[in-house]
C-alpha cells in the first residue's frame, strides 16, 4: 500500500508489519493437528493455549471463556445458530444497525417461526433504554446490540441497555442471551467482556491488524451449538484450528491493547482535524457527531459523512483511482447495492443522504498527513464531480 | 519435524515448503476487504477469484460452483445446517463412518425432529448397495456418504450407491441431496465432483499440503443457507475471505493434482512395503486390506492396524517420544476415548482391536527409508510394551 492513502481500517486494518514473517514461522514450526495426540500435536496444541491464555488476560475473561473461530461473522452465527437448538422458538430482538452477519440471518430465523423485532437507533445513531423496554416479551431469549457500529461509529450504551433486560429477565424468570458483535469495539474502546452482563461477544482479528481468517467469540457460559463436530474448541467451533491465524491474531490482540490509550487519542486527534477539515469542503455533512452533547459517544476510528447529491460509490471509485481508499459504508454490504445504506436509513439518515454517504476510517499508522492530503483530493475530486452533476 | 517420522498425514500433512513465504508474500501484497469497491479491495477480490478459476479446473467444476470456507467441517456444516432452512423436517441417511463433522451432527438433527438412519459399512469397510436400498424412505432428504474413510481408507463405491439413490428418487419424486465428505478424497484418488451426481462435496486445505482455515465446498446448485451474511462466496459462505489462505490451498492442489498419478503410485509402494513388514511383526494384524478381493479399493495413503491388547494409545505415545508420529484414529476424535474406535467398530472390528489399532499415513514426501526405520522401532517398542502387559 505504498504511496496510497489508506482510511478503510472498519473494512480490515492493513495486517501489523512483524506478522507475515511471524506467520511464515509459525507455519513452518507448528504443523501437526493440535488433536493429535503425539508431540507434534500436543506442541501446536500448546500454541493455542497459551494464545487463549494470553487473549484472556486481555480481555479480562477466563480462558475457557474464548473460543477461536474463523471470524466475526462466524462468532456471531455460532451463537445466533445455536437457537435453533431450543425446543421452543421464542421472540428475539436485534437492533436495527446490526452487521450483516447477523441481522441477515434475522430472514432465516423468521423463515423458521422465530418472532423478531428490530429495534432502531435514536437520530444520533444511539439504542434508546426507552425503546428497548417496550419491546420485551415474556418469551423474549435473546438479544443482539453491537458494541460500536462499523457505519456510524456510535458507542452503544451496552450497561444500560443490559441492565434494562436484566431487569425484565428477573421479573419475568425467562433467560435472555446478550449477545454483542465487539468487532469495531476491540481496540478502538476500553472493552473487557468479562466486566458486562452479557452472555457472548464477537471479535475479528483482520480488523485489529491480524491475518483474515481468525475471530474469537467470547461465551460466559458454553452454549449447545448446531455441531460440536470433532469437539475442538470446547466443542463449540468445531475443525482443525488456523494455529498460525490464532497466534498472529493473539500478537496483534497484545499490541493494540497495550496501546490502547495512545491509539484512541491518536485517532481522536485525526478524527479532530478531519471533521474540521471536512466541514470547510462545499458539498460535505459529518454525520453522527456530537455537536453539542458531549456525552454522546462516538469511535474515534470512524467519521461517516455525506456528499449527496454526489454518489458515494461514485467518490469510493474515484478517490480509489487516485490511490485513496475509503469506503461507502459496511464492505460486507458493500458490493450490493439494495443493502446499501440500511444502516444509515435506520439511523435516521435520508435516502438521498445514504446515497452520498462515505466513511473514512483510521488506524494507529495514519497520519496527520494522511488526513491533509485526503481532503484536499477529496475538495478538488468532489469540485470535479459536481461539475458533471449540474 | 526433523529428524522425525511424520506418519499422520491424514490428520494433518506439513505444509508445501514454498507456502509459508508464499502466504506472507500475499499477506503483504493483498491487503484489503476483498469485498471493498476501491482498488485494494478488488486486487484481494481478483485473487480469489483466479484461485476459483484454478481450482474449478483442476477439480472439473464450474467456478461458481465452488465456495471457499474456513475447512472441511465448515463445508460439511454448511450443507447440513441447509437442513434447518426446509419448512418440514426429512428423513436423513448418514454412513456410520463419517467424520464427527457430519456424524456428530446428527445428534442435532435428531434433536431437531429429523429422523436418521446410519448405514454401516460391510466388514471390508465399503457402504453396500444392498444396504442403502432398503433404508430409502418416500421423505428422504439428505444422504451423506463420504468418498475415502479417514481411518480404514475405504474408497466408497459411490458411482453405484449415487445410482440407487437417483433411481429411487426418480421413482419416488423427491428429490435427495447428496453430499460426500472428499476430504481424503482430494490428491489422493482420481476425484472429480463433477463427474459424479452428487450435490456437494467438501475439501480441506491441511490435508494436502495448504495451511490450517482454508476448505472448499463443492455445490453443483446455490442452496439456501443459514447465513447469507455480508453476500461473500455467493452468500453461501459469509465472512471476510482469507485470501492468502485460499491461494495457498489453490497452489498445493495445483501441486497435489498435477502429480496424483506419481503421488498414488509412490504410496501404493510405500503401503505395500509397509504391510509386508507390519505382518512379519508379532502382534501387529492390518486392518483392512485385500487379502483376496483385488476389487476393494482402498487408499493408498492410509494403513489401519492393530496391535492389541496393546492399547494403541499407549503405542501412539511411546512412539511420540521417539519422535515417530502415527495415530489412533480420527485426529479430530483422538481426544475423546468415548468417542475413539467408532468408526472401526461400526466396521465390525472388535471392541479389543479398535482398542489397539493404529493409523499409519503417508505423504508425498514420505521416504521408503520412513517406513522401514518406523518399523524397526515399532517392532522394538511392542516387544518391550507387550513385557509390561504380560
Amino acid at each position: 500500500m505504498k504511496n496510497s492513502i489508506y482510511l478503510d481500517w472498519a473494512a480490515s486494518a492493513p495486517i501489523n508489519a512483524d506478522l507475515p514473517s511471524f506467520i511464515a514461522d509459525a507455519l513452518l514450526t507448528f504443523q501437526g493437528n493440535p488433536s493429535s495426540i503425539h508431540i507434534e500435536g500436543k506442541t501446536a496444541g500448546i500454541q493455542i493455549d497459551n494464545s487463549r491464555k494470553m487473549c484472556a488476560t486481555l480481555l479480562g475473561t477466563k480462558p475457557e471463556q474464548l473460543v477461536f473461530t474463523s471470524g466475526g461473522t462466524e462468532s456471531n452465527n455460532i451463537v445466533i445458530s445455536s437457537l435453533f437448538r431450543k425446543k421452543s422458538k421464542g421472540h428475539i430482538i436485534i437492533s436495527a444497525i446490526e452487521h450483516p452477519s447477523i441481522y441477515e440471518y434475522s430472514t432465516t430465523l423468521k423463515d423458521t417461526g422465530f418472532d423478531i423485532s428490530y429495534i432502531k437507533p435514536d437520530l444520533n445513531g444511539f439504542i434508546n433504554s426507552n425503546d428497548l423496554i417496550p419491546l420485551l416479551k415474556p418469551n423474549t431469549v435473546f438479544v443482539s446490540i453491537m458494541t460500536v457500529n462499523n457505519e456510524t461509529g456510535a458507542i452503544q450504551p451496552l450497561k444500560s441497555l443490559i441492565s434494562i433486560i436484566r431487569n425484565f429477565q428477573q421479573t419475568n424468570g425467562r433467560s435472555i442471551h446478550i449477545h454483542t458483535d465487539a468487532v469495531q469495539a476491540l481496540g478502538k474502546i476500553p472493552f473487557k467482556p468479562g466486566l458486562l452482563d452479557i452472555d457472548s461477544a464477537s471479535f475479528s482479528a483482520h480488523k485489529i491488524g491480524g491475518s483474515k481468517g481468525t475471530g474469537l467469540l467470547y461465551l460466559k457460559k458454553p452454549i449447545s451449538v448446531l455441531s460440536p463436530g470433532g469437539g475442538q474448541e470446547f466443542s463449540i467451533r468445531p475443525g482443525t484450528e488456523n494455529i498460525a491465524g490464532i497466534m498472529a491474531f493473539t500478537r496483534a490482540m497484545k499490541e493494540s491493547l497495550n496501546k490502547l490509550n495512545n491509539n484512541i487519542k491518536h485517532a481522536a486527534y485525526l478524527k479532530s482535524l478531519l471533521i474540521t477539515k471536512l466541514l470547510k469542503i462545499d458539498g460535505v455533512e459529518v454525520l453522527f457527531r456530537s455537536k453539542t452533547d458531549d456525552t454522546l459517544q462516538y469511535s474515534s476510528f470512524i467519521v461517516s459523512a455525506t456528499v449527496s447529491p454526489v454518489p458515494g460509490e461514485v467518490l469510493v471509485r474515484v478517490l480509489s483511482d487516485e490511490c485513496i481508499f475509503i469506503s461507502t459504508g459496511s464492505a460486507c454490504s458493500s458490493k450490493n447495492r439494495k443493502k446499501q445504506g440500511r444502516v444509515l436509513i435506520a439511523s435516521g439518515i435520508s435516502e438521498k443522504d445514504a446515497a452520498g454517504s462515505i466513511r473514512i476510517s483510521t488506524g494507529c499508522s495514519t497520519t496527520e498527513e494522511n488526513i491533509i492530503d485526503f481532503c484536499n483530493i477529496l475538495d478538488e475530486k468532489l469540485s470535479e464531480l459536481k461539475k458533471y452533476l449540474r
